[in-house]
């Protein structure tokens, strides 16, 4: 598994990463929002155990208590879509176990005990989901499950009951943006039980134009079904902006290279940028190197440069809390000697 | 005399150029609006010898009939400030003379019969007008001006009369615009009989924070009287904007920085720009330039760009009428091809 941040060599390729979410519990423990703090930390020890004890590549594997790390460092995991906010609020007993190349996530006492995360670059969901499963097999071995013959694996949330499965992907969708047809695409993925959200921030108004598409329905379908309708709507997603870029070259060729070069020239040279900017700009010089227009720069780069503008990266590097004001100034000097061979 | 494009070596100097306006009449004939097209013409032939038998240097200039000459060639020398759309309006009995250096232009048939006018670098109003009166005397040997004892030159309109001089400076004031101050220099330059306008439409918003400061008045006061006051007041002026620099730089100091590299960035990058874009951005470089804080490009690129991307200079070149679209692409692979060493 790559690494989501190393992306396919393909520069065309417009899914960024692929990833798969399983919630599992264990039996006769109440679900963490209903744990004392000691209970949690047991647990904590319980599941960690389980793991090393049955995992062949525990010397790959890092085990992080939220109650002793540095916040600074979780953050940066949690820009990397490894962690969650929600495992950020629950520090006092929650836990996350990653593995070196940072594909494989294990949060500990999220909004369930177990939540087994795999992700990695491109659409590659079927590979995601072997790994993510042999990992609950190796676990399921030494944990007893709360799993009904009737409904599945128990979750704290009732959405996520039965397969405890969430399959996702996450897409750079610049020209369906750009000519007001996400819509459409919404509307069209509630119909099918699929949910897609902006990538930052919940609602349905994305920031850089990328967005995660994922099954709204656990209960009643196998994984295969789920990984095969997902695979298959995403696909087709892909075509529609496929379709919609063609349209724009051909129609707008001068409108989308100035957008793109643009968006390139100022990332070169602002000296203050805020964060939602900074987005909306790699997305638009994401999109001119997926179209063939900028040459001189690799998404990997840009994928780089995503996750370490987000401000916890910043905040990392200066070692201390910023400012919006100095994340933004220390945004602008991050992206200038990044893309510039020579700094101002 | 330097052409104006041709800036000080200061970068520091704020002022682009400064101008002298002479407006004269011949006696006995009806002022050019109430002229018939043929008295128009025979007029320009008797204006004509009367400049080329006095002058010495008669191999250095031509004369532009407007009936017979290229649109799109005058509408240059429009940009250049050399002409005004008023000669243009009244081509079928106008001409104007210009000298190779485009330092001087005689523009006959404007609202005056003779229109002496001369354009230099900087601030150097004493020695324009010292040129524009020589070829004033030269021409008063030949003609007969209409000229009162009491008032001075006739003029066309009254607000010319007495010494029919404007004298008037072009100045790069960014900073007071930023700041918001251009309210109150504006009514302080009033109640001292001044006026300013912005360079690029005549209302009060000016394009490119380039305004035009000039003397109101033109009767009851001398020509001496007429530059130094407004030699003073443009030193104020200067005074004014330094200042607010100095606190801008110190104050904002990234803003300032961000405001003039972005400009700088998307001036090198654009593949669509309009006109009034583009005066801004270049006004934002020029700042950049003269506060020291960019030091690869000199002013000389600037006040070409500043003329070349008015649209005729762009119709010049592809030799046709241009739509608002095509003259925006021109306008930026002009700005890519000219800021970058090596054109995108």
């Amino acid at each position: 598994m790559k690494n989501w941040l190393i992306s396919p060599e393909d520069n065309k390729e417009i899914v960024i990463s692929s990833r798969i979410r399983l919630a599992r519990n264990i039996k006769n423990i109440f679900f963490p929002h209903k744990l004392k703090e000691e209970e949690g930390r047991d647990l904590v020890n319980t599941i960690e155990e389980a793991f090393y004890s049955s995992c062949n590549t525990t010397q790959d594997y890092s085990t992080y208590y939220l109650w002793q790390s540095d916040p600074l460092n979780n953050n940066i995991y949690l820009d990397k879509h490894l962690i969650s906010s929600k495992l950020l609020s629950n520090y006092m007993s929650a836990a996350f176990i990653i593995n070196k190349d940072e594909t494989v996530s294990i949060m500990i006492n999220e909004e369930d005990h177990l939540r087994i995360q795999c992700i990695t670059s491109g659409l590659n969901l079927e590979e995601t989901y072997d790994a993510a499963n042999k990992i609950d097999d190796l676990l399921e071995e030494k944990l007893d499950y709360a799993y009904s013959e009737q409904l599945g694996y128990m979750t704290a949330c009732p959405t996520n009951i039965g397969t405890g499965l969430r399959a996702s992907v996450m897409i750079h969708l610049p020209a369906l943006s750009m000519s007001n047809e996400m819509t459409g695409v919404f509307n069209a993925l509630t119909q099918v039980g699929m949910t897609i959200r902006g990538m930052y921030g919940e609602g349905s108004k994305s920031r850089g134009n990328i967005y995660q598409i994922s099954n709204q329905v656990t209960l009643g379908v196998s994984e295969k079904e789920i990984l095969d309708n997902l695979k298959a709507v995403v696909n087709h997603i892909i075509n529609q902006e496929n379709l919609a870029r063609e349209k724009f070259i051909k129609t707008y060729e001068y409108e989308l290279k100035d957008r793109i070069y643009r968006a390139y020239g100022i990332l070169k040279s602002s000296f203050i940028m805020d964060s939602a900017e900074c987005l909306s700009l790699l997305s638009n010089v994401r999109f001119g190197i997926e179209m063939g227009i900028i040459n001189d720069i690799d998404k990997n780069t840009l994928n780089e440069l995503m996750v370490n503008t987000q401000g916890a990266m910043l905040q990392k590097v200066y070692n201390r809390e910023l400012s919006d004001r100095e994340s933004s100034i220390y945004r602008a000097e991050l992206l200038r000697k990044s893309l510039n061979r020579q700094s101002i």
